[in-house]
């Protein structure tokens, strides 16, 4: 008999929200997006969380009852054995009990996973790293992300807290990182850094349309969106901004190859999403010639995101599946069973 | 019934070799080294390594017959299915058949590997990594090696060449290393690049008591021993240098801490293995400064080697048993059979 289930992959972003009801082919059956809207607090973000998974559960219809669980990809640290967001610094988030509020409302088993993970599962399962044994993801946002397959699974670490690939240091006496470090990836190649240096180039006397642009977009920081109107427009600073950022995303790629020579490296996020091989293009070109092994480097793909912001829905379903699969085997018991939907009174 | 099984685990070094019969427990029931005197060429060095397991037949009497493989950690490339050592500049090696050459004349199974990935297998099955699922291994020696160990498994990577932590660049624009590249680790803390230092800071007019004692030592090369008496003498280059390069490792070790999250970063090489805590204690306090993720981080253990140099003969060891295990399973035949020692002429 086919397994109908299904389970909810929920992206849960700073500025957006983004859920989908995935079968167990990966197929989405319905999806719904909303604004995240972080500034209200964090009890108004969970209840249009709510919002959004019970107008999915909605238009489900009878196969509501076929979900049997849901996975959210948090954009910060999460503890899954206690349910809590242990901090998500772009939501204002420290200490939410996330999973008890979702699970009582909706009546389904929550989990919780890091976004940027999440979305590496997503690529691994249903993208561009399928079948891979050794896969490594580095997402590039206002910070910088990371996620790493190891054996087919997501590799967590010891503390459960590796793939902060952002926080490399690539230049010891670099410019000062968010976290308080010098010289991380993320302080030289995020879009944060490229308006950094944006700025800096404007005040030694260089042109940019970029100010204007981001004042057009109504926007203080640097968009995906900003970032391709200038280079369309050969903007001189933008162009060379972005040459800088991909190469030292270049250097972190070729790092990571020399560590762990995985199958396939993608690159995510906005401007991977927006710009695709003319982001990735000279990422690759500058990590191959920082490969110490240069036998068979094509034979390692570094290739731009293919389910684009579907990733962190699908690699949150596929976890869904993964957990509920392991807990029931290693503790079954009533609140495992099958998943019926009560309504949003529950 | 016990399994009285043995095998031999060889360590093959640029200046000596190294070789134990190891039993299941892990116990060396004897060990042999000699001089490698790779200027003779591969011909005399492979004639020597048989010779060397040889001895150890011999002075294992009738206990010789329990012998099932050997595996030979080579300080370079090798393919194991071909039974080839790529390429080991300390040898002067290129395309060396050495499995052929060795089994044919000692009647055994005989596996390659990576001598530093073998000494990181060692301290993970017998040393300071028993147990974990997660190890890294940074072998600082004339150049810099790693290893990386994930899911209790030596990590080979898509190529099988993982673990080149020492040419993971962390100074885009440092000085040359001897890949070709710029900045990369083994450049600013090996050996080899104390040295440079050392030599640097005495063309400025600082006085070192290191030339002297390299001259006194018949030396060319900066040695652990030459390190250690510098440092003894409070000589202010060597202890500069020394410093510089912990910091260094301290990055390399944060940086892999913030990718893969490990439970234990074993340093290895000749420096550890002499000056053991007074090496690794401000590489450990510098990497701690650069975890992303300050909580727990002392889970972290960032330790010498505790094996030293019998790490390679018995993370060599450990492989033949997991091979042969392996093969022996997959492949079943005669030449897997229970080997017998037919005697040097063989």
């Amino acid at each position: 008999m086919a397994d109908s289930s299904l389970v909810i992959g929920f992206d849960l972003g700073g500025t957006k929200m983004h859920a989908a009801a995935v079968d167990t082919h990966g197929h989405v059956i319905h999806s719904e997006r909303c604004k995240t809207l972080a500034a209200d607090g964090a009890d108004a973000v969970i209840d249009r969380m709510i919002g959004l998974c019970t107008r999915i559960l909605h238009e489900l219809g009878p196969r509501a009852a076929d979900v049997r669980a849901l996975c959210v990809g948090v954009p910060g640290g999460v503890d899954d054995e206690r349910g809590i967001v242990d901090t998500a610094p772009n939501l204002g988030w420290s200490q939410v009990p996330l999973v008890e509020r979702l699970s009582g409302a909706l009546n389904l088993r929550v989990f919780l996973d890091n976004d940027v993970r999440v979305a590496v599962v997503g690529e691994h399962a249903y993208g561009v790293g399928k079948g891979t044994r050794t896969m490594v993801g580095i997402f590039v946002g206002t910070g910088i992300g990371g996620g790493i397959i190891v054996g087919h699974h997501t590799h967590h670490g010891g503390r459960g807290v590796a793939g902060e690939i952002g926080h490399m240091t690539l230049m010891p006496h670099g410019p000062r990182c968010s976290c308080g470090k010098r010289g991380c990836v993320e302080a030289l190649a995020s879009k944060t850094a490229m308006l950094r240096e944006v700025n800096k180039l404007i005040k030694q006397g260089w042109t940019s349309r970029v100010p204007k642009l981001m004042r057009k977009h109504g926007s203080e920081v640097l968009t995906s969106s900003v970032i391709e109107r200038a280079l369309d427009g050969d903007d001189e600073v933008m162009v060379k901004v972005m040459r800088d950022a991909q190469y030292y995303l270049g250097l972190l790629a070729g790092n990571l190859v020399n560590a762990l020579d995985p199958e396939v490296i993608v690159i995510g996020g906005g401007i991977a999403e927006r710009l695709g091989e003319r982001f990735v293009g000279r990422i690759r070109d500058h990590a191959y010639k920082h490969f110490l092994v240069q036998r068979d480097r094509e034979k390692v793909r570094i290739v731009p995101t293919e389910l684009k912001d579907l990733g962190a829905p699908l690699g949150a379903a596929f976890l869904a599946r993964e957990r509920l699969q392991g807990r029931l085997d290693s503790a079954p018991g009533p609140r495992h069973g099958t998943a019926s939907w009560p309504g949003p009174s529950a």
